[in-house]
């Protein structure tokens, strides 16, 4: 069974909430997963998983500093990472105001680890996105993006 | 007075509304504007220009090929943009669908002509983005934006 | 057995010898790969590709219009292409002129279908690049990424 | 005279090296400039500034965390920012190794903070990247910067 680390940044919980959104429909397929806090996480620990989903808020268009510094800090097991799922959510204030950029700054760190990610056709295409505390459309996307992640995770990791 | 066009590619007709509310915004501040579809464009015109304000629908989360047409015959004035201004605007059909990166990619065209640009500390930060028809959120940003590229042109070209 | 489609767009040349070289490295494993020019592709085929490596050379920052007006027509397929392969590559004048930004630029049309995509730990991380001519550099490459989108074909298309 | 802070965040002193060419080219255009390792910039300090110059060695396709740090606390600056002048330069290891998506990184956050940005129509268009230790070539594309910048400051800040 494909083990995912479902990880986080949030201040005023509007990201934590997507990240608990992503993770209850992950379980519902059958995966294993974590959900902590990115402060939490233990760099070493990243090897253990399968699957990485991060979510971070909308800050200057780009991710938090805090899920930059572990992702920096990655670099020491650089090349372990390699052929694992990477996936990412962005919380915003605004329409518009930076939240694309936030995800895909997040995916390209993950495909410079030689990870693999997926789009979606429909809803948030790079990844699910909520503007403010989520809502119902922000909630949907969430459940849907982990549908697909669990679909692809077994396609990839038997 | 300087000189602005606002060119814009649309079907559905969101994107040329939007590049309406930015025209009536610029020629309100005393700018001599021109509004253009982007297929009426001559490419050698692009010289008379001090300020390039150019929209396009988000298709597949980068500009039309229309738009992206006349930026690639652009490059027989390579070095004769540098230092003019440039700004983007996009519609959409669904937050989290690709109008950031659409905006920033008009916008990268735009740097590597040697131009000016400015983000907006208040909503849409890299450039007016609306989701379906604009709606008096896209329209208020429309306006905005309008007034902010006028403030600088002021500075910029006297 | 995974079929693939290279194409591209070229008026160098560097263009096509990068597909030729990625071309030859995906048939060598064992992969059934058509390369076709991009203006040659007829857009109700790509339904029959199981993975589709595009490149174009950097144009002002984004893929060339003529790369980008197939991508605009198959939107006629949304949908159709979600759960395939995309890879991207781009020959460019100069380091640090928009090669990357054109090569994420084809990845994020490639997301919005639902693809999957992969990066590299090693080498050019998004995608092949060359600067001018394609050298042992470059080619060595386009010659790696062909054998990683080969392992990961095999993994998903069986 | 405007006032310039070039800040860097650099271990090998690759990037500290780009910094301090592209302050000797700012100094030498008449400009009054503080070269200061973003570790030790106080974020209140940012306000007395009209450009900011920032470089970040190229760690997984963004800024290092230590620059986003600063960023990050800039907040309680927002909007006091709005019409200054930014540019940011990378170093890298590789050529296609994030270098690009580095800069861009930290020009989205200037434009959130409603910066003034300029592209060049040659070299590196973005901002200036080294590909290791800087080299001719890119202490050529430091010193061109920095002599860009003075320019349009002049405009600007009078």
């Amino acid at each position: 069974m494909a083990k995912a680390l479902v990880s986080y940044y949030s201040r005023s919980g509007n990201t934590k909430k997507m990240a608990e959104d992503i993770s209850a429909s992950l379980s519902n397929e059958g995966l294993d997963v974590d959900v902590i806090s990115i402060e939490q996480v233990s760099v070493d620990s990243l090897v253990l998983y399968d699957i990485f989903v991060f979510g971070s808020p909308t800050y200057y268009g780009t991710m938090a500093y805090q899920v930059k510094k572990l992702l920096d800090e990655s670099v020491k097991l650089h090349g372990k990472l390699d052929g694992k799922m990477g996936a990412a959510f962005s919380s915003a204030a605004n329409i518009g105001g930076g939240n694309e950029t936030t995800i895909l700054d997040i995916l390209n760190t993950f495909l410079i680890h030689g990870m693999i990610i997926q789009g979606d056709p429909k809803g948030d295409h790079y990844g699910p996105v909520s503007i403010g505390v989520p809502d119902e459309r922000a909630k949907g996307n969430c459940q849907r993006r982990g549908k697909r992640i669990a679909a692809l995770a077994k396609k990839l990791f038997k």
